[in-house]
């Protein structure tokens, strides 16, 4: 049976930088439509201190998430004949949003779109969008996982996009966790006893279907009906640290594998507390005293949250030797993980070819 | 390796029957935002030659693409376990509409909120959207064989569900064509040699991604920035005839089948002038004088077009005995095929358990 592994990456990170100076002049709101009555200094210091995020990037005007997905995928596909993909799999949450506009417009899917920017001919390129909140690109790599075992496919494209800048709420706080990005990576199938070694999927509805949720803005007045990306983040948070550290043992478990067989963990880059919090209770877990102090490469200070987009941006710059001393060599273990609305949460264990 | 057989189905037909006389007082404009000159009961009888089209139905403004994907999933887990379900699939395009807000909302998923319905406490019932255009639901069913023949999954529910009447310009024609619905098949593993026998997907992006689209209405003075189902409707006629039958044609290949062999074409409720035209360039490609007269079983008069919706309600009708004279025996082959939006098309080859 093919393994699969990951033969390209690319991303594509948007040229505006937002320092959390930016939202100093915000007028900020609860979710009870009253006023923050603390100065913004302050609400500002208190988010970078919880989340890391410095600073975060938005797309141009110009830009849709379609147009980043595809540059991200120009990337991952050099050195690739395009046309000998099975498989072009899109993550997102929010399909394109015009900025002139501020609805959300899912047809044709995003992976068409992507497809047809990218000039691919091949009409057995199947080209589909997958929803499964922030987790839908790692989602997206375990279908091909399945294509590519199955026998059927050889190449599958994943790409995570998202325009996060474009659902955030002026008046909410949480916007300035978003940020805007794409990923993409290319799998294909191989002899060689490598790639993906197992995974793990999780949709936890019954109670937390509804922690992160499309609503209108905390101060409707000046917004009309326009929605934005809303968050119970403490409710996410509690959740997060107890179901994804379990995911990750569960996965560790079906690859035969302990955390100490483990070289880098690439998590969702959701909040910097959050990601600690949850390798603290990976620890904990498998009883280490102290972990080893450079297993989680993390880029949320300078990139922010962007959804699908973190965990293929992050294998990018990994692989391209933009991590600092962050490096993976053939041979060694890769656990990614990511959670996110809906609530979902998924694990993989990669062996590096 | 097991094979994927369909154990359950459902569907939910809206109760607001919308007879072809509720457009006589529309105003229809044409795309170049003129009103046509034509009176509306000549436009009217045209659209219903062409389309076969009478009626079709909508959602009462309180029911949501979840609430009727939830009601179809109901009865097709009839007797199942649903703690039990492995994969829980959703295809739409437009995801929720809120009736007094006509904006797209896709977080959290559908699959979340159907799962989240149907009470499913199991967090290892993994709940996604696929987008795919029309052919979504059996995209969706195409995933589910991936997963079963794998052996890591034994049960998977696939859902079409849309609510098209939220997006239908009132000033366009082509909203006669659209109707809401919700269907869904319980998918599962079996050592029996029956089941999914092959299946074929393409996405012809190059020429014609934008065939169907997003865009604001004929008459937008009177609906501002509302965004509605648009449609080249000769083109896409144009393409599905040729190239729904040659994938229909390239499946059957694969099943090492002939059009002889098959007892039921299960087609998309597109248009059935076009739908006629298909099975007609079918029977021509294998030299049939004269096709067998009730190979088609049609809902698309009383029905309308539900997108992604289409297939499973037909499946559904015909499995509860209430398509008239159309029965399918064990060990006969029903072919799926469907087309829509990307554009996208794909065909199933399924033998009757």
């Amino acid at each position: 049976m093919p393994h699969s592994i990951i033969t390209g990456t690319g991303c594509h990170i948007p040229t505006q930088r937002i320092p959390n100076a930016f939202f100093m002049d915000h007028d900020f709101y609860g979710a009870d439509g009253k006023k923050l009555a603390r100065p913004n200094a302050d609400i500002i210091a208190k988010f970078q201190e919880i989340t890391g995020i410095q600073e975060r990037r938005y797309v141009t005007d110009d830009l849709n998430t379609s147009d980043i997905a595809y540059l991200s995928a120009e990337r991952a596909l050099e050195g690739t004949d395009r046309e000998s993909l099975d498989y072009l799999i899109v993550a997102h949450n929010f399909g394109e949003i015009r900025s002139d506009l501020h609805r959300c417009d899912i047809v044709p899917s995003i992976a068409a779109r992507v497809k047809h920017k990218l000039e691919i001919k091949n009409p057995y390129t199947v080209a589909y969008d997958i929803l499964f909140g922030c987790p839908g690109w790692l989602q997206g790599m375990i279908a091909a996982d399945y294509y590519i075992r199955s026998g059927d496919a050889r190449k599958v494209l994943v790409i995570g996009t998202e325009t996060l800048s474009r659902v955030s709420d002026p008046h909410d706080i949480d916007q300035m966790i978003y940020s805007d990005g794409a990923g993409a990576a290319l799998v294909e199938g191989t002899e060689k006893n490598a790639g993906i070694l197992s995974h793990v999927s999780r949709s936890d509805t019954h109670q937390d279907a509804y922690l992160l949720w499309f609503d209108r803005s905390f101060h409707p007045e000046s917004l009309g009906d326009r929605q934005f990306l809303k968050m119970h983040g403490h409710e996410v948070y509690r959740y997060a640290v107890k179901t994804v550290a379990d995911t990750v043992k569960k996965c560790l478990d079906q690859a035969g594998l302990s955390l100490s067989d483990v070289k880098k963990l690439l998590i969702h880059q959701a909040n910097q507390k959050m990601d600690e919090a949850i390798l603290k209770r990976l620890f904990k877990m498998y009883q280490f005293e102290e972990g080893p102090l450079d297993i989680m490469p993390m880029t949320i200070s300078w990139l922010g949250n962007s959804s699908v987009a973190t965990l293929p941006t992050l294998l990018d710059l990994l692989q391209k030797g933009e991590m600092n001393n962050h490096v993976l060599h053939s041979g060694e273990i890769a656990v990614f993980a990511s959670v996110g609305a809906g609530m979902n949460i998924n694990a993989m264990v990669y062996r590096m070819p």
